[in-house]
């Protein structure tokens, strides 16, 4: 029952085909914004509650800033960021009037509002209200909240006008403290991916051209999904006291002088979805790491002969019961009994799109051997798929196999990645000889060249920048991991080069 | 340490200060909006978490929806529902251009777009594409949000532009199933107002002109303010046919019939945190009960003589250790040991005026005994305020004692609405004397006149509307309990009334 649209066809339309098959979310009326569904949105709530513990954990607080930031927020960003985007929605009226029948805009405002597209301005603003000496610092603040950025070519979870977001801005007595904070928030957010998502990636430094417009350092995380681009899963940014200077955020500190505070923000969004769909995703549809899943095991009732009918539904839920008391990474196993009026088969299937990570199905026979039949989603093309079992042995081993299903989600994702990073390309020629190749997908068990991540020099002219457009690729990341070694820019062919970079497509 | 304002001298502005000074929230310079601090939002975390398992273990699913809502969905409501509120923020343009130097609007949508004040339409839009067959029914569904509505007259928490809330939406096959999940839902508001929020409600349904525009029955919970006030805590609406014939919500139902669905909605907001202050509040701050406290028990270490200090911290964090290990409502006790810089005392009155429940000083001495001295937030005017116990008593009773403020905060909540509705009001002519007198705050020790409800007799009539209006009163709603009897009509004078009504002054 493989989709429509396979990976080795077209990447694209396979994504599209997963988000509609799995029932994640779907385009919406409102132009360009999506409407999130339960299983997409669950996940999300997923990701938020892990998240929200680590934020938590490391001593932030939240917050709740307004939607709405008056025009003039922007007008010094804009006079002083270089690359200062402009597309953002605007409010100008605060009223609807009935003129010839028709609704138009009426009561136009004052000063116009902007739909924050990031909190930025808005808390820098309260911060200046808040720090007055260093007895008021750090501030360690995280708000949850929706965010909106006019997108022209919108895709569902990557690239959405309207999307979902956590911001954590914070404010620090000094450089270091700072500069110590937006590492560790890297780290919470690399936790969150590797641990939680099984989505491995590589952790660095944007190069100059490439930072949070103001930011001293702007930290990322880059995750491969499987056509060998990268998706960027969260940065984390080191502002020094640039934001701090232009929202006049000020402190008295302890040798009794005034001194601007030191900031930091950092975020991750709902393209997090995205990028767990590309990275475990298969042609059956989407496979939802056991941690995250809001089902992670589905019980249907396979009922043939109907006299049987109130057996099995007593089998099933006595089942269901037990296994909701068994403990996985610390907490109940979430299970549900899909009794809805509908052919098990097809049910089957519906959950199997979805990524539920266990499928357990309950029959006559079943009950005849107290036993249970149980379908691992990730090995659908393997022989572990199908699975019979003693049902005492399966809910005293559910936590356990949830958990053999985490990491081995993890171990292909690492896998992948860790075999999908070219480091042997030495010359400018090689290089682009590498990408004149096109993407495709990658485990397509070697019917196409692939391509993906570079890990090479660069001599860090931004001379090279055409180059890099001109060969639609970008420089995701200077890892953290430095060789200092010297070779060959693989951008200019200069020698003595001495930066490892990440080169790639990206989402 | 009493506030500046105190309840008998200026409720209001009592109010704002209790705000403030237990920093929950405050204005922003976002006009009309607020910022909800960490304190104010962690109550609202503790509201969510909890209604989030109420609302999920009566079956619904979270979703999100999209913020914008395009003109045209609000165009046949404006037309068709008497009352439709115009006072929304339009989005009209989706570019910023800077033109001499000054950042403007650009970018005209073709469209303008509804910044939602609820998600009603869109979601109704979503239902019609999602609902065909009875199988696919009921549908369940809840979303977590930030609203907008134009208010000229902003109150922090109140009633301000934006504010969060939950609105649930769901479709059914038929009439009962719908009108029982419309009771269902404002059963499980009743539950998270008395049981968690400590906060007693009047159920039952507005009156006629009342309900939401649209709705067959709107059902509502309502609480009394410390003013005599009345708080609109929840509404639930029952939506018939309504809804669906405007949004076109059919289905094929078990007749081979095509038939409209059955709809529903209903919403609380961060209003009831206004309301949760207007309950619980004192003359000294906020009081939180302990199931909503996003702290529960604050350890303030004293140190006098700085040789000690190692000592008292080591002892400070083995008793907050012990006290996160006991179990309150389900859940870890909450506990933060408090060692920022700062006098005891002033953090002493700081915790008070956030409203933490339980307050623990510990000292030499205390070390010496092994003891505690802990401080009981809502006995503050009482004895029982200052408390000496012996550790491990107090880390054994914990719990305990946490359930004892719970139980004594709603007694006392519960005992001011009981005491403060007026039944004996059978005329018309009395009924006017009564509300002669202005609002005051009802725990006044007899100082001057208060009012507060009056459940007494309506005719029904909407002639008497005027009179209501007049005497700025309004109809709360009509209790479930009605007794039968008849009476003369408080507002018309007419004799053979049956209808038992609420009367009362409301936010």
């Amino acid at each position: 029952m493989a989709l429509k649209n396979l990976r080795e066809n077209s990447y694209p339309d396979w994504y599209q085909n997963v988000v509609a098959a799995a029932d994640m979310a779907e385009v919406s009326s409102s132009p360009g914004c999506m409407v999130i569904k339960p299983w997409g949105y669950g996940i999300w709530e997923r990701i938020q509650r892990m998240l929200d513990e680590k934020i938590k954990e490391t001593n932030h607080e939240n917050c709740y800033f307004p939607l709405f930031i008056p025009l003039s927020y922007f007008q010094k960003e804009a006079e002083h960021v270089e690359g200062f985007a402009k597309e953002m929605a605007i409010v100008t009226h605060s009223r609807l009037s009935m003129e010839d029948g028709k609704l138009v805009p009426a009561s136009p405002l004052d000063e116009p509002l902007i739909v924050r597209p990031t909190s930025e301005t808005i808390i820098a603003d309260s911060f200046s209200k808040w720090v007055h000496s260093y007895r008021d610092l750090p501030v360690l603040i995280n708000q949850w909240a929706n965010v909106v950025r006019w997108e022209m070519r919108p895709r569902l979870f990557l690239r959405t006008r309207e999307f979902l977001w956590q911001e954590g801005h914070t404010a620090h007595a000094t450089f270091d403290e700072a500069e110590k904070e937006a590492e560790t928030m890297l780290n919470v957010y690399e936790d969150l991916c590797v641990n939680d998502m099984a989505m491995p990636v590589i952790k660095g430094k944007k190069p100059e051209y490439d930072k949070f417009p103001g930011a001293v350092t702007t930290y990322c995380i880059e995750a491969m999904m499987q056509d060998g681009r990268s998706l960027q899963a969260g940065t984390s940014h080191f502002l020094g006291q640039n934001f701090a200077k232009s929202a006049d955020i000020k402190f008295i500190n302890t040798n009794n002088e005034p001194e601007y505070a030191y900031t930091t923000s950092w975020g991750v969004s709902t393209r997090l979805i995205g990028g767990l769909i590309m990275t475990h995703a298969d042609d059956e549809g989407m496979c939802v790491p056991p941690k995250l899943a809001p089902q992670q095991v589905i019980i249907i009732p396979i009922i043939k002969d109907k006299s049987k009918a109130a057996e099995i539904t007593a089998y099933a839920e006595k089942l269901r019961d037990a296994l909701k008391s068994q403990i996985f990474a610390g907490e109940k196993v979430r299970v549900r009994f899909d009794n809805r009026p509908k052919e098990a088969v097809d049910k089957m299937w519906e959950w199997t799109r979805k990524g539920a990570p266990l499928i357990v199905e309950v029959g006559a026979k079943d009950l005849e051997k107290n036993a249970v039949m149980f379908r691992n989603r990730i090995h659908i093309n393997q022989d572990g798929w199908k699975n019979f079992e003693d049902v005492d042995v399966f809910i005293a081993t559910v936590a356990e196999k949830l958990q053999t299903i985490q990491d081995e989600m993890l171990a292909r994702a690492k896998a992948r990645l860790d075999g999908n990073i070219v480091t042997d390309i030495k010359t400018a020629a090689e290089f682009e000889a590498y990408f004149a190749n096109n993407n495709v997908y990658l485990d397509n068990g070697g019917k196409a060249p692939k391509v993906a991540f570079v890990r090479g020099k660069w001599c860090g002219d931004e001379a090279t920048l055409d180059k890099l457009k001109e060969m639609r690729l970008t420089i995701r990341c200077i890892p953290f991991d430095q060789s200092g070694s010297e070779g060959e820019c693989l951008l200019s062919g200069k020698k003595g080069a001495t930066l490892d970079v990440i080169y790639a497509r990206s989402y």
